[in-house]
């Protein structure tokens, strides 16, 4: 059975990968290049792509940018040393606006091209609880929203369903899950603000819950920071 | 009050802006570069926009062709030539997968970066029933999903709302309500397949849809065909 799995090159939707395949699914990875200044996570998605076995990597250009709005998309700075209170209330300048509705929006006419059904993505609502489309309620909806979007739902030909195994893990949890299916986290980025070598910084919030998830979960961080 | 609107440089959407415009709304215009075939109606957006009083009219690039799957963006040939019967019924060739759900996820992102909570979309189910993301079901759902997808409306800060006031009317009825909204119809462009100057087919679906309004309407058409 196909499945289009968001692939992001970060952490997360590489476990997700790792997940869908073992779970069966034939796996189609789709990444955006949507103008986020980690842009080196393109690279890294192709990568993880090739080493867990997806079928095909297909790269969407969007330019976000000329909608803007974000630290990822505009000329803002990205947060940095934000204490674990800071990282985990209210919805960061790293919110990019509708990114979630847009990425699954591509992940389902990827689908509908390929005659899939399940979409993967890497959302998470506990460590990061401040984006809004990362939660339960936003995926339920999308997939309420796909089933009478399309084509194929409409024609009766499947139900499309918005698979996010990693919502309720813990950072350290989805790393120990990702090391038993043989994940190489060192082809990750998680990092928002890389430099052009591709270390991370450490010090955004998505490399602090990176380096405090390998804490937590006992296994050495390989992450190369500069 | 804000609004963005979906402005394709075709007919129908030329004709919401003059609804949106005449409620009172102050619009913001936004357009997308997909890789369609008929680009050349992003320069007709241009002029409409400028034309009906837009604040601000945004393109935002977008490569569909990296997943394909319609005649509109990707090496299939457009239909010519079908009768009404056939417009009328099933999903044609030219339904891109998806697309409203991106194009609406667009205008929504860029709703949240403005303040805006209203999405105006030319969407219409009588003259052309073939599109299961042009259905009013479909518009419901997207609206379910904005206002749990979003930062703006989580946040308790509005209502979105998504707009499509030509859903129930037909292209005679449109046209007729463009006229007297003063919009140039002959500043849009509704061909899938125009040639190189801009001139219009007269056979794809669309055309045939927009020749027999002007018609029905009794209005002289102004489209330039080849």
């Amino acid at each position: 059975m196909k499945a289009v799995v968001l692939l992001s090159g970060g952490l997360d939707s590489a476990t997700v990968l790792a997940l869908a395949r073992r779970r069966g699914f034939a796996c189609y990875a789709l990444s955006v290049d949507y103008g986020q200044r980690h842009r080196l996570e393109l690279e890294r998605a192709a990568a993880v792509a090739g080493a867990l076995g997806a079928i095909e990597h297909r790269v969407v250009t969007l330019d976000l940018r000329a909608i803007g709005g974000s630290a990822l998309t505009a000329d803002l700075a990205v947060p940095k040393d934000r204490d674990a209170a800071a990282i985990s209330h209210g919805i960061p300048i790293t919110y990019v606006p509708a990114r979630n509705t847009i990425l699954l929006g591509l992940a389902l006419g990827y689908a509908e091209v390929l005659g899939a059904f399940d979409l993967f993505i890497g959302a998470n609502v506990l460590d990061y609880s401040g984006y809004p489309d990362c939660r339960p309620e936003f995926l339920t909806a999308f997939e309420q929203l796909a089933n009478c979007a399309t084509q194929a739902a409409t024609e009766g030909r499947g139900t499309f369903r918005v698979h996010a195994p990693l919502l309720r893990m813990t950072k350290a949890e989805i790393i120990r899950e990702g090391v038993r299916l043989g994940v190489d986290y060192s082809q990750t980025l998680s990092c928002y603000d890389p430099d052009t070598r591709g270390r991370a910084c450490g010090r955004c919030d998505a490399c602090q819950l990176r380096k405090k998830g390998f804490a937590e979960a006992g296994v050495a961080d390989p992450t190369i920071y500069q």
